[in-house]
């Protein structure tokens, strides 16, 4: 049985429904540098071997919580578990800054960049973008239930990067007037298809249907070393309105040939993974 | 200038933000009969001039009021112009009734039929397959911001037709687990392309990637004889959320090489409108 702190963290982590992937695999880092603080020896090996159940459970669509668990030793040394899960953490912050650099090079003067729900991966390549000077200009979705595309057009705001928001149903219509389109990724399957957010795919399709580039920005801890995207398991939250339940799969799958490239720290994978 | 009563049916037919062409229609139809009330002769054929351009710029998007407009002819005689109305109102049930008897035949037994907001034809599809005794399922969207798929999902509980709603985000997903998308139309441009609610693109290109055959069903009034594809011009009813602009085009445009076929009630026309 985990100790009441990290049940709670766990919990925390199940409930959260506006942040994505990258967020959670912090999150996740915190929860090993607390047990790091509260047991150590025979309890801390037994705990750390829990955690590679709990850690992936919390969400099994998220890469991300899989390989955090693999990162992390089976260990009675309090001292190594801190050292690695603090590792994790700053190769994160790394990975989302490289990703910047490298994802900024691809925004171009003038730019139209469409995008779906709120990516941290995104966030990075548009701050990285403004840094170089570049001018262009953001269409992004409200993404319905939880309106997380608004808590981007806030992040946006503050960078003073002009945007528009648009409804989901209208991702068709937006991408035709776009240049580039670029999203993020909870989970690269090892055969490359992008899942994410419900609804990238259907973007993924009207880009291809008009000739706009697609790519997805996911740090490496991201690609999935084993799940092919036959065996995503996705996540549903259903919730009811005027008395209705309405269905609600977080994630849809997008096959690989929709993808012009992942954007990782280590280079822009085209086709993804195949490098 | 038109009557009082007239403008304020026409106020009426502007600000409806549920109701789609059919419905457009039949309250144009009874805007023409009101007039035939009020005036005759000379002023009646003034504001009947009026009605040309009057009617079609409620909705320049809906093909249903552009021929509407074309079908009462400019006359004094009041008599001539509350029979022509009565017509067009008889003619679209007629026509409802018959798409309910062309379309009923397309849906097989253990049918997963997707459909995208409300159409009035495409439920006159599903009561007539009730009707035949088959069993069928609905996969329908809420239909964001309006909801409008809320409204359809209250008729298939009255009539006993089991269904699912989902998120407009998830029509992709929900695509591949459909055997026939069915929906409705505001607008069957010259060149075929199916002019309706905004997402219905998107649903269409999930069908195509899936190969699940995709049809329009449509009234011939709605059938545009002059629009084309590239003529569209989009009504757009931008919303406040969270202090923000939201972009809401209500319609996009699917282009005929998605369309399986246009339901009308003469047939169903493969490509549409080459028969």
């Amino acid at each position: 049985m985990l100790p009441q702190e990290i049940r709670i963290i766990l919990e925390e982590m199940r409930s959260e429904r506006i942040r994505g992937a990258s967020w959670l695999a912090m999150k996740g880092a915190e929860a090993y540098i607390a047990l790091a603080d509260l047991l150590e020896g025979e309890e801390l090996e037994n705990a750390l071997r829990e955690m590679k159940t709990e850690i992936p459970a919390v969400n099994r669509t998220m890469a991300s919580l899989y390989n955090l668990s693999r990162f992390i030793p089976v260990t009675g040394n309090p001292e190594v578990v801190r050292a690695k899960a603090e590792e994790f953490i700053r190769l994160a912050e790394e990975a989302r800054r490289e990703i910047g650099n490298i994802g900024g090079e691809l925004i171009d003067e003038n730019e139209v960049v469409i995008t779906h729900s709120f990516s941290s991966a995104v966030l990075e390549i548009f701050k990285a973008a403004g840094r170089k000077g570049k001018h262009f200009k953001v269409v992004l979705t409200e993404s319905a239930p939880d309106y997380e595309g608004l808590a981007l057009a806030r992040e946006l705001e503050k960078l003073g990067i002009p945007f528009e928001i648009i409804t989901d149903a209208q991702l068709g219509l937006f991408a035709e007037k776009a240049t580039l389109a670029l999203v993020g990724a909870d989970n690269v399957t090892r055969d490359g298809a992008v899942v994410n957010k419900a609804g990238t795919y259907l973007l993924a399709l009207a880009c291809h249907d008009n000739g706009v580039p697609f790519y997805a920005a996911a740090e490496s801890f991201k690609l999935h070393p084993v799940m092919t995207s036959r065996d995503v398991e996705l996540v549903e939250r259903p919730y009811a309105r005027q008395g209705h339940r309405i269905r609600n799969y977080l994630f849809d799958v997008t096959p690989w040939r929709y993808v012009r490239g992942v954007i990782t720290e280590f280079g822009v994978l085209v086709p993804p993974k195949e490098i």
